[in-house]
């Protein structure tokens, strides 16, 4: 049994080490890579892919998981060595279940889609992206079949990027979140607006960048092993434990773009830096799901970066980078414009009070046309509408509405409720960690950051894949993925700001 | 056959793509990635080899390549196809002749003694390096063995960078070259010096780099399938033939470092910039040699580059650039200085007078350890007499002498006659040139390199890899690889500059 598993490890150390390049293809691809390269970079990715399916589904990883799952039955569960082969087999059951047929068209479907979807949200014309969107619902409808039986069609979907969670699970919680976000945005909606027009002022983007550096700095993420670049759209990603990288967008004239997008993305990296050494290059190197990672850059963006105390601390060295943009700004009026709350139609510009409900909208959306019940056709109508109830206010045309993700381009239904999830768990955890360290505001107010970044290595990060999201949370906050905390945390603040 | 042909295609489609990723992966390593990642990075590059091997040794590309070998028997030996044929079955047959076991000793080996003689040059003491150099000769000894019978041990080695190329060849050129330029050197040895201190002043980076970008966006490197970074060592590399990326290192000290370097680089990434699209993802897309890449940096380097018609037209930018650091030196005293000949001890340092003889001291040391004449541990005695008798300067240290250079760590041998066949071939490319361009001095001084690109393209890029080193040559100059005309063209140009 030694020497079979020592030949799975080295077999997951080579799957890791493809994934780590197809990683570092997409990310040269995003950061640095002339236009022109944009077609050969596509074959090169897709090589790599293709080893990587190979070598991910190969009967000789499939028999050495088989033979080792069946060492694990007498032992300690929650040992690494039980999780490593019971994670490994998960993902091999996954990526064997479904068809080589299926995967090369869904990969030939989903990168002409991304095209169509580019143009057909360009052109705000949502007839151009239709058929594909179909096509994809279909293919999606296709891919849950593999893993029949199952309670909802959706579950195998969630599953990728929620291991265990249900549909019905998810549900459950936004049913109990909706109305109370609903209620807390008429009653802000009611009282005066907070000023906030100084944010859209010209920003030059270097000091925007240094107050950025600075600011991840303190938060400790290691230089050593990760790096800041441009890109059009901010991400994070990892080649391996020791390498992890951000990049930050940056809007000259709006100044929260980037100074929250690198707070997010740093959060995203901090947590892959902090997972136990011992998983590199295995798949318990990453992080436990998609919800356990958006807590992650959510806590450090915003239950850190949008609180009163850390601007207490970073607002006088804000105002000496823009003296003539915010030097009549007091750090109070600051904390209040960069937390306004307003319905407004892009997700990934609305305000902690209201994200939640984008997110929810998408959700039931998803189920629905995966049920069969919407049909692609009628998706910018069903979205309007819901969006009318919601958030009041109704997309001016589908560009802004129905068309404003990438997500459903690339098939990723089942990708949008990890975000909701995402913040419900950060403020799960905040909760918790206040309990661990009553004067956890005080330290963000000294930029003492190391007292957040240990605890949440030691109860989260540390743990990378080693426990699916439900049991990592439960462990650590001693409930599973709730809305009360984080309803806690929106009422306190909010009433606060608006006077409620 | 058609499907034979089309599999053939599609194995080396895909062995190109591997080692596209692999090289994306060096230069990441050399241009962006934090410090900290070293050793997963090297564990993702051996895997990529690894599977890049297996791949380019199996069994399938053998049998493909040996029944359409069979298949070119009737055709013109010039075609496309059979000479794909030709070029892919060189590189399987070299690659499956050695050993699993000796490449990964010799990976194994190679690895350690370049770090070891990072240490051994840091403190110039030979005897740290002698016994991974006494390894490193053993296993290329080894390694030529596998190519039984050869008429010359070293002939294995330089076939791996000059295809065709035997040592017989490379010497008998060496030995009519030689003379001519110990008696060359002699003769400007006893000129008086030219001055060229003022290349030594402050020269901030960013001009510098501006400079650069200036010039070669003026030989026509393409932005669109082209970039530039810093590196501590300048390289060119590219994946696959719309990605062909250069460095450069900055020395604000010393200005003809970047510039020359950057002109250097672009002429290596033109090259490949120049190779028929329709070689991509083949074995024949990419340089026919070393000597010819190496020819086509020399090429814009020194013959334009270092050319009197060059600063002609580049000089004043350069002053406007650095008003005063050069505002009191003409045009022709900046034309002189770049050229100074001046017998030195670093190789990468030297003029282009005295840098041949660099090369062929190294290329009789190579040979002289090969063949077992010469031993390892008296390579500094051989290395400093040899210096004395050609360049009449003996290195203070080993550091600045036989440790100077990476190549032989790791082991490199073979490697370095390229870069004087390289300068040779630059010269009989350019008087070849003048024949079908008259006005080529008047033209580079109007900055109108597309007509020299463009014949570049037509006569020498275009082909790729379809024809040897040799043969290439031979079909453009209509004469295999000479001393004449470099010797012509040193000859020329430094009886003006010295007044011989």
């Amino acid at each position: 049994m030694e020497e079979k598993l020592a030949k799975l490890k080295s077999l997951l150390a080579e799957i890791a080490d493809l994934g780590a390049t197809s990683a570092l293809l997409n990310w040269d691809q995003l950061v640095n890579m002339p236009a022109g390269a944009a077609e050969d970079r596509g074959e090169q990715i897709a090589t790599i892919e293709q080893i990587l399916h190979a070598k991910s589904t190969s009967d000789e990883i499939g028999n050495l998981l088989e033979d080792l799952t069946q060492t694990t039955k007498q032992m300690d569960a929650d040992s690494d060595y039980a999780r490593l082969i019971k994670v490994a087999k998960h993902n091999y059951d996954k990526a064997t279940k479904v068809s080589a047929e299926f995967v090369s068209e869904f990969a030939r479907v989903s990168t002409v889609a991304q095209s169509v979807w580019e143009k057909s949200r360009a052109e705000s014309d949502f007839s151009i992206f239709q058929p594909y969107l179909e096509q994809l619902i279909g293919l999606r409808q296709q891919y849950a079949d593999f893993f029949k039986p199952w309670d909802h069609v959706y579950d195998p979907l969630l599953d990728d990027y929620e291991p265990g969670m249900k549909t019905a699970d998810v549900q459950a919680i936004f049913n109990a979140l909706r109305p109370k976000q609903v209620e807390l945005i008429k009653a802000i909606a009611e009282k005066p607006q907070v000023e906030k027009s100084f944010l859209f002022l010209e920003y030059p983007e270097k000091a925007q960048l240094d107050f950025g550096v600075e600011v991840i700095s303190k938060f400790g993420y290691d230089w050593n092993h990760g790096r800041q670049d441009k890109s059009v759209h901010p991400f994070t990603t990892g080649f391996g434990l020791n390498d992890v990288r951000i990049t930050t967008r940056f809007n000259t004239k709006f100044l929260p773009t980037a100074m929250f997008g690198t707070m997010h993305e740093c959060g995203h990296a901090l947590y892959e830096l902090g997972i136990a050494k011992k998983y590199n290059r295995t798949p318990l190197g990453a992080g436990a799901s998609m919800a356990v990672h958006e807590s992650q850059s959510r806590l450090w963006e915003n239950l850190v970066g949008r609180s009163r105390a850390f601007w207490k601390h970073f607002y006088p060295r804000l105002q000496e980078l823009f003296p003539s943009q915010l030097g009549n700004v007091t750090a109070e009026m600051f904390y209040k414009a960069v937390n306004a709350v307003e319905p407004s139609l892009i997700r990934v510009e609305a305000d902690e009070a209201t994200y939640n409900l984008h997110i929810m909208l998408r959700l039931e959306m998803e189920i629905a046309l995966m049920e069969g019940s919407l049909k692609a056709k009628d998706a910018p109508e069903a979205w309007n509408a819901k969006f009318k109830d919601y958030l009041g206010i109704v997309p001016p045309d589908n560009a802004q509405g129905v068309l404003q993700d990438v997500h459903w381009s690339f098939g990723g239904f089942g990708y949008f409720p990890t975000y909701a999830l995402g913040n419900l768990v950060s403020a799960q955890l905040w909760e918790r960690m206040e309990q661990d360290i009553p004067d956890v505001e005080a330290q963000v107010e000294n930029a003492n950051f190391a007292v957040i970044l240990n605890w949440l290595r030691e109860n989260v990060h540390v743990y990378g894949a080693k426990f699916e999201p439900q049991e990592l949370v439960q462990k650590v906050t001693g409930s599973k993925i709730t809305p009360e905390p984080f309803m806690r945390y929106l009422d306190k603040k909010f009433k606060d700001i608006y006077s409620l």
